[in-house]
């Protein structure tokens, strides 16, 4: 099935734009998991076990079990078989924001998409379209293009001026206008910056955005909401990872979240 | 020991600009080899044995063991691990091509330069300094910014005219100006832009610069070098990969390239 497809039935079977962000920093997971053989997908498998009937995307940050050298990765590979396995319907998104020269993003596509089995993955824009197209190529899959990230000095020089119109908005007007032939493409925006994400949903028409910054990072949910939707009530993917994945309830945070996030959508 | 002082004593040590490439793509690589237990470490070890008192740096691009999954990244820890046991006084650059928010940018680090061990790696700028900082922040580690890629499609955003300059010059200026405050940044510049590389090198006074795009892409030597070098005629490391390490005489190869460089040094 493509990406989009897979996206749209799921956001409408759980009736959610929620992505739970699985960042499951060793160092962070609680204290009875340390000491099971595979900590990482452990703590994932009880995330996901609460969380699956309420999300519409799942989204590790490769960061997170790179730490570990190859014991994360294949606690990674463990998570992302688990969700296939299991909870077929639910994207996964593979938080990595690669991008080489084309002949080499030909391994990241092998190592992302064939060996552990993701629907999709962040890419950084700096090396253009013709770098890209290995992924952009894989019709079934997502490629999430970086766009206006979530971090505070994100403006360095996504907001530089060019032909008037600041660099993240010529990014977005080439991945909507130029990349996206084969209808995969979505782009970062980070509800960290609601004027921004309003922005790029006029020139974006009904393309989807993946959305981090609420919870940790302190996007405000109202604003995010307002500012992103597409005509359709959709078309974002909401991400929080700390916020829940690390609160006392998961299940009751990601509730707390949808409800928010749906209060706003009708 | 900090990350330029290693690099110009090794370049002292073996008169060599040259770094190999070892991107060693599984499906490439000799078929005596395959069937070992670690086919892209013997392979890595081959060419390692035949040029290391030729070279200043080793440059494996993650792309290629990623795409192994777990085993190739105990293949990529068993090669970094064997240069800095036999050979430590060469330069490793693992060539990653990251960066992510803050936060997530230290499983990076723990990652590239903690678990692997690696002297140093590549990274988008796309982000800002904010972001970048925990790999500036390692003071022994060396920050290799991309600045102006050797791919062909590379202009599509680092051409884009900021103040009347290209894009890639504003990067290269932050870097130079604002980012190095701990001298351990460098830039990435393709061979295959020999006039972008002058210009750069104009601004960048004797910041070192790693050089792809030489051999298989088309760079050329004189040109580069001309190009590229400080004011002490060193200040660049000329990387070369599938010329070398998929020739039918690694160490020839290597000489070869060693030596005209240093043609255009003198």
């Amino acid at each position: 099935m493509i990406f989009q497809e897979k996206l749209d039935k799921i956001v409408e079977k759980n009736n959610s734009l929620v992505c739970v962000g699985l960042d499951s920093d060793l160092n962070k997971i609680p204290k009875h998991l340390i000491n099971k053989e595979y900590p990482q997908f452990e703590f994932n498998k009880t995330i996901i076990s609460a969380t699956h009937d309420l999300v519409c995307a799942y989204k590790p940050n490769s960061a997170f079990y790179e730490a570990r050298g190859e014991q994360g990765i294949k606690e990674l590979k463990m998570t992302v078989d688990f969700i296939n396995k299991k909870y077929p319907r639910i994207i996964t998104i593979l938080d990595a924001k690669r991008a080489d020269i084309g002949s080499t993003n030909k391994g990241y596509v092998e190592s992302i998409f064939d060996y552990l089995g993701f629907d999709s993955v962040t890419l950084h824009p700096y090396l253009g379209y013709e770098a890209i197209q290995p992924f952009l190529d894989r019709k079934d899959k997502g490629a999430i293009i970086l766009c206006r990230t979530s971090n505070p000095g994100a403006g360095e020089f996504q907001n530089l001026t060019v032909d008037k119109q600041p660099l993240y908005q010529i990014i977005a007007k080439h991945v909507i206008n130029n990349w996206n032939t084969n209808n995969n493409c979505l782009l970062v925006v980070g509800a960290t910056y609601p004027k921004e994400l309003a922005e790029i949903r006029k020139i974006a028409k009904d393309m989807t955005f993946l959305v981090p910054g609420i919870g940790a990072q302190g996007g405000n949910v109202e604003k995010t909401v307002k500012a992103g939707l597409n005509s359709k009530k959709v078309g974002m993917i909401i991400n929080s990872s700390r916020q829940i994945i690390f609160s006392t309830n998961p299940r009751k945070e990601t509730v707390k979240l949808r409800d928010e996030i749906n209060r706003f959508r009708n």
